[in-house]
């Protein structure tokens, strides 16, 4: 051949600007090996590859529930590609169906877990905070200009000596627990293994005792990965375990919660407020009661957004790339 | 006389609720003296005492500039009793005309700073990601159930790293300061005495050289008392200083501000938002930009409010009555 860089080179199918940038990033990052990148197109929508990486612009403003055109071309490339051996994604949650069928075919799927644990956290503290101290009420009076005085309403309860109840405890809920016992709220965890203590907390259990954490919890904090143990592990029955002065506050995925029951005790005063940033369904149907609750903050599965995302996702897929040359695992 | 107590009786001029939950504390509080309490009326409004005591429920709605007829009565009788020779309020900052007026006529004035200092604090932080994590965007397309794709807006700056710059150094600022950095934001701080340097802190100034810190700050927190000091400190030149993508954050008095020159540079994207408990005049007036600019929440000076309050400032005051008993400072 003409050209025997190319007929060595390892494959990777990604996007053609974040091909750039690992082009640019590879000398850096102790990259050795030859590699080409190849993206489908509409006349070439199935290009052969042994590497994929989905970065955040594959997906876009896909969710998992409904996956637009230009990502269901990498999704339908990545699934057929014969000889894909591994593929790396921008997210921690290795949820939509396409990483289930690609591990189903035998294919690696590496996540990038942690690149967005700080602004997933500070998402949530920013929900404790803005419930906390009122601030749906406090913005609803901005916009009409009104001033409230404060002694006409019911003060805040103190947030020192409250109890948060963490659900999960990878580098999200750590990171939360950290910042709440900087505020002086005490930390309780439900995690997979409760045979290790979360290093802080006053108590851990594994998931499926969370209930027994309920009775005197100021707050629930969602921050678990979806899985056959978290699925609804915040049914109706653990709902009602929680003081009506309680809020729940989710960043985790929305069906970790039975909405329904959760609307029903937000709507009849059970709960004292909510903040979402994940739903059953995304985008939250526009007919959903959780839009216009006064004491829900819905915000659009966006609290793993921050601007140095992308760069830290590049890190991650250029860092496993690394170990799996040293590795020997990358087979041409 | 018929009633021996009462003329040896050291009275408190406070209001009815107040005395019952003083009496009621009294023997736990290590008080011995004998006091009587007494409020004015309308029919007796000029009540003497040797002490006064302003608690949350004599201000009441009245503000700085704006004082009700309730409060008014009370003021009135604090200026005119003749044997008045302490008085402790409710607040910690001591700006109000009326306890200039009482100095300056000798009565000592002692206020209950730090009683909810971490209310305002958790407000200021409150501030800080609900604007950092563009909760004020979300929640207007809230209210029109309208889901934005996270991957269409600009993603938020990554919060970790940034720099706050924390005017004051009371237990309002280093509790904020405790927080953000268990939030990764570095901390700097200008104070009062800036001899001694602020733990934790990368640089410690004087209030005046403030300036010399706003170059690359992401925030400039503001949580000073009023002072010559530290009056219109953030006029238009310091406020010039800060990069375009700062936010101003005030939980301190609206005149350390020029708010003029504060709407302006919010107004003209020189300054990327602000949260703002605190105005020049209070209420906010119905006209001013600062209810309807986008980038900015607008609370009505309560920050300070939370449920312990009350509770806090009645110890405080206990605590002084005993010492005051117990250093001899009560004449009768």
């Amino acid at each position: 051949m003409n050209d025997p860089g190319a007929s060595t080179a390892i494959r990777i199918l990604c996007s053609p600007v974040t091909a750039a940038e690992l082009r640019q990033r590879m000398p850096q990052a102790g990259v050795c090996g030859t590699y080409t990148f190849v993206h489908p197109t509409p006349e070439a929508p199935q290009p052969d590859a042994e590497i994929g990486f989905v970065s955040r612009d594959i997906t876009g403003a896909s969710t998992k529930f409904d996956v637009k055109p230009d990502t269901a071309m990498y999704y339908e490339a990545l699934l057929h590609a014969p000889h894909l051996q591994w593929v790396h994604i921008h997210s921690a949650g290795l949820d939509r169906p396409i990483y289930i069928d690609l591990q189903a075919r035998g294919v690696t799927v590496t996540n990038s877990a942690g690149h967005n644990a700080r602004s997933v956290a500070q998402m949530a503290l920013g929900g404790v905070l803005a419930l906390s101290r009122h601030l749906p009420r406090f913005m609803a009076a901005q916009r009409e200009a009104r001033w409230l005085p404060p002694f006409e309403q019911a003060p805040p309860r103190d947030l020192d000596g409250q109890v948060a109840v963490i659900v999960g405890w990878g580098a999200i809920g750590q990171h939360i627990a950290q910042v709440l016992q900087a505020l002086a709220v005490r930390v309780r965890v439900a995690r997979h293994d409760a045979s290790r203590a979360a290093q802080g907390a006053d108590i851990t259990v594994a998931y499926d005792a969370v209930g027994t954490l309920l009775a005197d919890a100021d707050w629930l904090i969602l921050a678990c990965p979806i899985s056959d143990a978290t699925l609804r592990l915040i049914d109706a029955e653990a709902l009602a375990r929680l003081p009506a002065h309680a809020h729940l506050i989710n960043v985790s995925r929305g069906t970790v919660v039975d909405e329904a029951a959760l609307i029903d005790a937000l709507t009849h005063g059970r709960l004292a407020g909510a903040y979402l940033d994940v739903f059953e369904q995304e985008p939250l149907p526009a007919d959903s009661p959780l839009w216009r609750l006064d004491n829900v903050i819905a915000t659009p599965h966006s609290s793993g957004h921050s601007s140095g995302n992308r760069e830290r996702v590049l890190q991650m897929f250029l860092r496993e790339l690394a170990r799996r040359e040293a590795a020997g695992l990358l087979r041409e």
